[in-house]
């Protein structure tokens, strides 16, 4: 089967210039077909702010609601992944920036109201939290995507989705990427890549060369057990494992500085 | 040949739910391949002016300096464009929106200064105009939007094209519009069709009754001469008749409340 790899990236790599360009040397220069997935999130606090437009954030997720829509559907679908396409373009990768809306690529449902508990929500107690014009992924087209890729086109995925009645969605660009790696696990033999702030999941997490170079179901219990991984790494890992139980062949934690390289944790069954 | 009708709607329609509304329902009826090209230069006037930025039109026609770019680039490739791909998917109609830069389908250069007549500029004498980062459109992909749309995809044109070099360009929509006509002509029995305010070309301007059915060459020289046409209706028409010389089977002018009737101005040879 052919190699594919499909690269997450937050909004901090991609929301300043030189580090973007970087990471989209890096990305060009990995051989076989590829897809980005990128964030955003600071530009679009940022805007907000410019706007007159307050940011609420519960849990790490963003509360939104329709003005705060129109932010995350021009600052994602707009300015961030068209600066992204373009750049891509000069350096010889075909890419095409895409919503869930675009060909109908990803379809999502508003996510009802959800309880969270206190110690997220920062709340004294556990609160139903309403978080608007927010997708949960319903399907994604692996097909479709497969048959692009075959052209030799790139995608390059906004954290935003549909819901086919419609309206944009803003969804979560770690949800994405899974959804992706998993629909076109079909047709590839996929990898899919967490940049991250660290070099990967560390034994010390004061020591960046500490990096666990591998974790399978076991190990990730184990070391869940001894308290080497905690907080928010472990929904990471269990999605990273969830991924490769629907057909990915392997996740990598690594740093944005070092895509296209063979560095990082890396997480299969 | 297989019939193919390529849309431009200007900011006004697009901008507004309710006619945006009537202008998609016309859209999705028309039968056989169609591609939908948009403006959004109220959008983002206004946009600008919540952020600070001053807009500048000169001759009609907006200076893009850094900041302007950003600001069009997340208008007419995000908010505008994403709207409507949105608004589209929910009425069955497989939409695709795509920038310039997007799987490269329409390469241009940045403007050059030009020398503006003081009338049109407004100003006692002709002046140098840098328009900034706007694009002179050097070659669409015909071949690649054809594959598209005989795969059922309709293409979402936001008035943006990109410099190969890793930037984009503000790149008129009537431009973007009359490129993609040509560039399909040699794959399809093309109908290009503007929306405008008026039902059409009019003898009487005072009178939307008086649309004039027809125009070809010799009937728009004669129109000119007697006065009926005049202003800025005569380019216009002259880059209609173009069209047509590089293969467009005909250009129509009409209302967005129209589209998907025969109503209007038919211009051809």
């Amino acid at each position: 089967m052919e190699k594919l790899t499909v690269i997450k990236v937050g909004g901090k790599i991609v929301e300043d210039a030189q580090s973007l360009d970087g990471l989209l040397g890096g990305f060009a220069n990995i051989p076989g077909g590829k897809v980005l997935v990128h964030g955003g999130g600071r530009s679009a606090t940022k805007m907000a702010a410019d706007l007159d437009i307050a940011t609420t954030m519960i849990g790490g997720r963003r509360v939104t609601d329709e003005q705060m829509l129109k932010v995350v559907t021009m600052i994602y679908g707009g300015l961030v992944n068209k600066n992204i396409v373009a750049k891509l373009q000069a350096r010889g990768v075909n890419a095409l920036g895409l919503t869930g809306a675009d060909m109908n690529v990803m379809l999502s449902h508003k996510r009802e109201p959800v309880m969270v508990k206190a110690e997220v929500a920062g709340t004294p107690t556990d609160t139903l939290v309403d978080y608007g014009f927010v997708g949960d992924v319903e399907r994604c087209d692996g097909q479709l995507l497969s048959m692009l890729l075959e052209n030799g086109i790139v995608p390059v995925m906004a954290p935003l989705t549909h819901d086919g009645s419609g309206n944009m969605l803003n969804t979560n660009a770690d949800t994405i990427a899974a959804e992706t790696a998993k629909a076109l696990a079909p047709f590839f033999d996929v990898t899919l890549v967490y940049c991250f702030e660290k070099a990967g999941v560390l034994m010390d997490e004061n020591d960046d060369d500490s990096v666990i170079p591998q974790i399978n179901e076991e190990s990730f219990r184990n070391l869940v057990s001894e308290g080497v991984i905690s907080g928010g790494m472990i929904p990471k890992i269990e999605n990273a494992l969830n991924a490769c139980k629907a057909g990915v062949s392997k996740v990598v934690i690594t740093k944005a500085e070092c895509v296209g390289q063979n560095a990082g944790t890396v997480i299969c069954l």
